[in-house]
């Protein structure tokens, strides 16, 4: 690799207007590269480098910077530039920055851009956020059934540099219906007369354009393809995700389901620089939530504060027996949402899972109710008060027990549920289902309490 | 997409010996297809399907089988058939399937194997787990850089079939350095008579065999590649990792971190079919030394028993005191982790993180110490015993505010640490960082508590 620049040489090479190099940079140097190392450059800055490559070119190297820095150059003196590049920008690109844009400035870049590449950007907005739709690019190459190998490889020479991808080649009738593919390997392997329709893969695995983005990136992943057509209800061919897109598309996934459990999902902006209120504003409201939904395990408590009052030293284990429905509980839960992720399970096998975790729930629960009851036996005298020490530890231990058992089942059985009812199994690791946890395990210890100590 | 068979049907078809239905089934549907609707057979069912399809593909559909599946397939009359297959199966995969096997099995296997395999198995066995070297194939294209770009495209056909993919090509001097890449697309749009010197990239990205497998799949995604060149010391081509292989990379180190953290990574066999007692060792190993972990909890309160004594309402308080901080600390470490994994943020920008979450930490604790003292100045009197009201809203309110931020910092600034250290930031969120939180948490309420009540 070669070796980048740093912001200070390229600073000097800009002020000296270096032409020779700056050309020979701009033009060895890979797109995602260039975008690298001039991440960190003005606006102004950015726009005078860029002037050192041919648009097409430039149009690469701005989809590879961050959005947030995409979004600054297209204000200022960028909105002439920009419109420019919208038309080189491949579709799925151009179509994201321009989600990011200010309503009003992407009205105002609109009639600068010609129309097709308008009628287009306006087609592909208009598909809902995390829809196929939505990060599929209609720059594809299709060709008739009818053409021989190498009348297509002819072709894809000419439009190849308006696709996206030459690798994939997809098969549509008149009616723009998807009947096959083939790849650039087939063709490039088949004898040069031979028509497509005879090499054409005819099982053709496919998206339908508002299904969900996670479903194109699951089916490209399972059959280790390079791009997935995108069809309307009618089967008619209206875009491609190629397989950068998909490892995309999976990043942005696990980023918002661990961004969902932390109750940060909305915070997009670069954590340094985003503005404090508005970050504030948004953690405080999901810790708000958290903490009032929290509140139940006082409002517990508080009905058992006569059992408290006899007993002080139940207290002191009401921290382990929380913790030990929250464990048992996420352990479950990552178990089985994973088995469902690989198709291991499936919602109908809640019966032979329920049983599973019946007995490895009991198992546990034994496990660390032994440890409970030595750590409880061990109780120093001076915090024992009037409780028996071995009625402590027969209550503690079955409760702990219990409460593991309990927090197994919500954890493995919660993930079958929600996939049922079409939610997102992962749902089950929420700390909304951990607070519940908390809530029934704090029930549980004291009614095992009452039942012996009062 | 063609409607797979059911198992049935299939069952069926193999009795009947229905040779024209099942040959043609397995030639039309794709690899990925077969194994899914047969994942379900028996072992010597599978073999017999196998056997309606040339070599080729059976060791294509093969590979798509999953590792639990190939395991058991080697084991009986499957022996013989596997080293057939095993030199026709591409070298990741086979390389997959064999790390999995025993030892003994893997032994009893590499007889049967032709030597050029049999060397090229040993040798990509012989990279660490977790490296690029244990991801990669062999079986890559290169050509030299004196070639004609049709003369390039004509050797790409021939060697098409026996490599993992032709629309990438290294190129290589005498001693098998790296000096460039083309793109099959790049040949195709040259001139026939074009040098690949001439149209060959230089600045070719390449990890090291012994580097992580994460950081191929992080440079093949920043760059969208469909492949990533490996190179050893020497910078000679060892070896490519293609889109696909990246792709399960992703997926596999997204579930190890999951099941890392729930205490269950060792777990690798299907849920409901693994032995009971050795996922009950590994569960309970893990629950029992969080358990153990949480135990400092009770002693953490055992030491303010005085208090407790004292003010029996304060005791009431305790969850909600644990769940702020561990809500608020993993709110901050999910956000800095993925700063860390955006770049956004790195460890020497230490400082201004813990400035940063300082001020939030204070913003977010006087949030949730406001909603504390409301509810805990409607305490009901019966609840209250001795305890003053306004008092006791105090301590808890200020509690809860000295604990968020308490969590917010520790959240936020482990993650740069262990990344500091070297070790995932990921880490931060694991549950005996909660632990700590929680242990902490208590000392610190009460603390307060004694501050003000005793």
């Amino acid at each position: 690799m070669i070796n980048p620049l740093v912001i200070p040489e390229l600073r000097e090479l800009l002020r000296e207007q270096d032409k020779d190099t700056l050309t020979e940079v701009m033009a060895d140097l890979h797109p995602a590269s260039v975008a690298e190392f001039s991440e960190g450059l003005s606006v102004e800055e950015t726009w005078q480098l860029l002037n050192y490559a041919p648009i097409e070119r430039q149009a690469e190297i701005f989809s590879f910077y961050s959005l947030g820095k995409q979004v600054e150059m297209v204000s200022g003196i960028g909105r002439e530039r920009m419109s420019q590049l919208l038309e080189i920008m491949s579709p799925d690109d151009r179509v994201d920055l321009l989600k990011r844009l200010d309503p009003e400035v992407v009205e105002s870049l609109m009639p600068l851009v010609a129309k097709a590449e308008r009628q287009d950007i306006r087609h592909l907005l208009s598909y809902p956020e995390g829809s196929a739709g939505s990060v599929m690019t209609t720059e594809y190459a299709t060709v008739p059934a009818e053409m021989t190998a190498s009348e297509a490889i002819e072709y894809l020479r000419q439009v190849a540099p308006y696709r996206e991808t030459i690798y994939y080649v997809y098969v549509i009738d008149e009616d723009r219906h998807l009947i096959g593919f083939v790849s650039l390997r087939d063709l490039i392997l088949a004898r040069a007369s031979a028509l497509v329709r005879e090499i054409m893969h005819r099982d053709v695995v496919s998206v339908r354009v508002s299904e969900d983005r996670e479903e194109a990136a699951r089916l490209l992943a399972r059959y280790d393809f390079l791009a997935i057509p995108v069809t309307d209800e009618q089967n008619r061919l209206v875009g491609i995700i190629t397989h950068d897109d998909v490892i995309d598309v999976m990043q942005a996934e696990a980023t918002e389901d661990a961004l969902l459990m932390a109750g940060v999902s909305s915070i997009e902006e670069n954590y340094l620089e985003a503005d404090f209120t508005t970050v504030w504003r948004r953690r405080a409201i999901w810790l708000s939530a958290l903490f009032v939904a929290e509140l139940f395990t006082f409002t517990a408590l508080a009905s058992f504060e006569d059992a408290i009052q006899a007993v002080v030293a139940l207290a002191l284990f009401v921290p382990l027996c929380i913790s030990t429905g929250g464990n048992s509980g996420s352990q479950a839960a990552t178990l089985v949402t994973r088995a469902l992720a690989l198709g291991h399970v499936r919602p109908r096998d809640f019966l032979r899972v329920l049983r599973h975790e019946l007995l490895m729930g009991l198992a546990l629960g034994v496990t660390l109710g032994l440890i409970a009851f030595v750590r409880a036996v061990l109780t120093p005298h001076s915090v024992l008060g009037n409780a028996d020490r071995w009625m402590l530890a027969l209550v503690v231990s079955q409760a702990v027990a219990v409460i593991c058992l309990w927090g197994t089942l919500v954890g493995s059985l919660l993930p079958l549920l929600f996939k049922r009812l079409g939610f997102d199994p992962g749902y089950a690791s929420s700390p909304f289902v951990a607070t519940f946890v908390d809530v029934t395990g704090i029930v549980i210890y004291f009614s095992i309490a009452k039942l012996y100590l009062l």
